[in-house]
């Protein structure tokens, strides 16, 4: 007879640079997890249905179904999967799974992601992070009113209403600092590799996110300081991180306190950046999402 | 005997990139332009003497002074120049010229670049652009007190007051347009090569720049409308012009018509800008900087 602690589902965060695989037992524990760098983008000539074979070899796997969220359902993914329109309940997301032709007799399925637009009609995507929302909401601390921030290369603020995702907005954070830091004029003030993480110049940039004269202008002084020998230069990653993660944040209006999505080492940053501001927050638990897909796989009735 | 249209200074433009040769009259006109990629960071082997010498062959040039503005006076340039604190009147610039020992007899001079602080004490500076600035002083239109704008990879914001550079500020949006649209995502959508301007997108990102959800929020949208199909993509690139530049045009108090100095095709597209705003603006004459140097050089003495 099956028991609580068996293997019941393999659930897969599969997104643009990295993957993600739970093994998870009957009950929503985690057993076992896997984790590397092929994400969508990087799978061999889009053979999704060998590389995720090859990942789930040696776990006794074979008969278990298989629930995936992220850019394994975009158009560069496995499938197409239409983005659900918020504001969305975790029912709607447990109805709109989509199965996967993957030949091996096997159930897998994507859940979609969600779309929303903005008072000015302008749309706005997630893929993969409504699953870390669906466990966030099932947690024994939860709300049915919670404000969510996902720290990440395009982070998402997210509003939950009466249980269910209201609307949320992306940030393109992550991928600006990046693209400053590794291409262009500030990295080269930059040094090679690791630094200590610099607390301080983390905060100036955050009250410097507060000074008129816009962002634009604001991420010069990252240029400027060290040039001026008033910033040193292992501390300039810091103080622009402090100046585009003030920026993102103060950019919302947030409503109570604020759950800050973990699964990236950006979490404790922006924890103190939301003390900063004096916006209460704290995070929340790893793995969110496996627990997010278990609950969806359960509702959908297609659990091991 | 000399007559005034006479070569009487080589006035030379030698920015980070780029480099820009004025053969200039003893009246202060033009006499012929030349245009190259050879910047300061493309300088084989840091041979500043030798460049130069290659790019004045065939010009009447043995003898007559070089006055040099731009990143030819930064610590990567042939000789830092120490920058000169705002405010700056005309005079004090041609007092502090730096000679250049060039080992071949001729008067060679670099003029510094400017530097200023805001409320907060965070420096900004520039090199080159003080030139346009003291040619724009100069012209018969000109007043004591005058707002400018230089477009371009870090544009500048300059408050002229009582005939005198007052302040400035930089701002990054040439540099992060192009890390956008060139190393990011965004740019994966966008066709490759030249596309035709799209009028109406650049309105509709400067609209968008004055919606809630910040910077960092309205750039996503350039990658989340084309997805759903809502903007082509050949008109990405000056939706995300609109929202950059809007934002960084926002981000200034202006006084008056703004003075929009030429030199680069960004022109136009700025004046745009600001008229969408509702501020005043217009376009100035271009090689403002040859006309700047060229009164610099006349007022330090050392014209031929």
């Amino acid at each position: 007879m099956a028991r609580e602690t068996d293997p019941a589902l393999i659930a897969v965060d599969w997104g643009t640079s990295s993957l993600r695989l739970y093994l998870v037992a009957a009950d929503g524990s985690i057993l076992e997890t896997r984790e590397g760098a092929e994400g969508v983008m990087n799978v061999p000539a889009g053979d999704f249905a060998g590389t995720l074979t090859r990942w789930l070899a040696g776990w006794p796997a074979d008969a278990l179904p298989i629930l995936m969220c992220g850019m394994v359902g975009s158009r560069q993914g496995w499938r197409e999967v239409p983005y659900l329109d918020c504001p969305v309940a975790p029912a709607d997301l447990g109805r709109a799974l989509a199965a996967v032709e993957s030949g091996t007799g096997r159930g897998i399925w994507i859940m979609p992601g969600l779309r929303c637009r903005d008072d000015a009609g302008v749309p706005d995507v997630m893929r993969g992070e409504e699953a870390q929302l669906l466990g966030a909401l099932a947690g024994p601390d939860a709300g049915t009113e919670m404000d969510c921030c996902l720290p990440g290369t395009h982070s998402k603020h997210v509003r939950i209403s009466a249980g269910r995702i209201l609307s949320f907005s992306s940030h393109m954070t992550g991928e600006v600092f990046a693209l400053l830091t590794r291409q262009g004029i500030i990295g080269r003030l930059m040094p090679d590799g690791l630094v200590s993480p610099d607390a301080e110049a983390f905060a100036a940039g955050i009250r410097r996110s507060a000074a008129p004269g816009g962002l634009l202008h604001q991420i010069f002084g990252a240029r400027t300081l060290p040039l001026m020998e008033e910033l040193s230069p292992p501390a300039i990653g810091d103080y622009l991180s402090g100046i585009l993660i003030g920026h993102e944040l103060r950019a919302t209006r947030w409503h109570g306190e604020v759950r800050v999505m973990a699964g990236s080492e950006l979490v404790a940053r922006y924890v103190r950046a939301f003390e900063a501001l004096r916006i209460p927050a704290r995070a929340m638990p790893a793995d969110l999402s496996a627990r997010g897909l278990w609950l969806i796989a359960r509702q959908a009735g297609i659990l091991a």
